[in-house]
């Protein structure tokens, strides 16, 4: 068992070591980073594709995905420039991962690098991958208790954004037993309420991301 | 790197061991076991409490939640014989976890036990637990692409529950796009649609696995 802990130690530090070295190249191209975390379905692709819509800003994108490239297929579409990494299997991205990406859009500069990472509210939310801020999509229809249950993505992200809220009417959904649960974890987060199928609430979310990233 | 393949396999190889020692004394106890996989989420606990109020077996639970015994309370109040495991982190059961629930649990003979995993639609798909059949939920409201990017999880199903029927009049679900994934995975899955809200589809589920418990 001790070589199991000392392993992923290891693993640990390697990442934070390497995620360091891709903030720092972020930093000084001044583009600022977003990790996107979320379970499978919420509306990440959905959300990043209004945000891009509202933005004045330019959006990259790194799209991680276990298989497929549906998402990118989407977004490059759109003209957002969209690079694909399939872990095949690997249940979230790492830093060398992302480092490795960086190399093919090694001329970005200036603008807003997406990083949506795959769906899973579990282990994503334990690697860092150079990102400036993480940003939380949940979902009305998933229920109220998600920041009860899986309690570390909230605890680690600077803005939680709750998508699908066209749906209400027809869900039991709890919103300050949410906010409650969201607050025990965290207070700082900013948390948005908004539909990515309407596109109500991206203002507040367009300005949140644009005064974070005039910070860098 | 070769250390670190080493110790993985190391933990695969002592959790089938494991699980194969949990399967013989379910078996031999006639104890039918359900492995209930699927994203936060998808209804799993609704879709159990379904399963419980129209079956005639009897049903046990073993709750596997990161943190919270939420669903635990829920199905306690039920009349329903619920133990609950916190992995506090871990992004799945294993197979040891289990071993050590049922040693809480060691009298249950004749009926269903129903282990809901960590909601997390990659790394669960990835460890036997000593289960007789994998129960995969998906819901409407995460769209119909999800066999496409979580391959594993349909791969390893035997029996697939679309949840949250009721709500397909407010969505864009294409459920022949949906099926085509499903069948690209897996050709032998028995797929069932459902509402847990209303109690639609669950004569079928509940005759699935009566079915199938009487096999062991």
């Amino acid at each position: 068992m001790t070589k199991e802990i000392e392993v992923v130690e290891n693993i640990f530090e390697e990442n934070d070591r390497i995620a360091a070295q891709v903030n720092k190249t972020l930093t000084e191209n001044k583009v600022f980073c977003i990790n996107v975390l979320g379970a499978p379905g919420v509306g990440k692709t959905s959300v990043m594709k209004r945000i891009a819509e509202k933005a004045n800003f330019t959006p990259f994108v790194i799209e991680g995905d276990i298989e497929s490239d549906i998402d990118t297929e989407t977004l490059n579409k759109l003209g957002i420039k969209t690079v694909q990494i399939n872990t095949h299997g690997a249940c979230h991205l790492d830093a060398p991962s992302i480092q490795n990406a960086l190399t093919g859009i090694s001329h970005i500069k200036n603008g807003v690098l997406f990083i949506e990472n795959i769906g899973n509210l579990v282990c994503p939310a334990e690697f860092n991958i150079g990102e400036h801020a993480k940003m939380l999509i949940v979902s009305t229809t998933d229920g109220s208790d998600k920041p009860y249950k899986y309690p570390l993505a909230f605890e680690k992200a600077n803005l939680i954004i709750l998508n699908k809220c066209d749906l209400t009417p027809y869900l039991d959904f709890d919103y300050d037993f949410f906010l409650k649960g969201v607050l025990m974890q965290n207070k700082n987060a900013t948390v948005i309420s908004v539909s990515a199928k309407d596109g109500d609430g991206f203002d507040k979310v367009v300005e949140w991301i644009e005064n974070n990233a005039c910070r860098i």
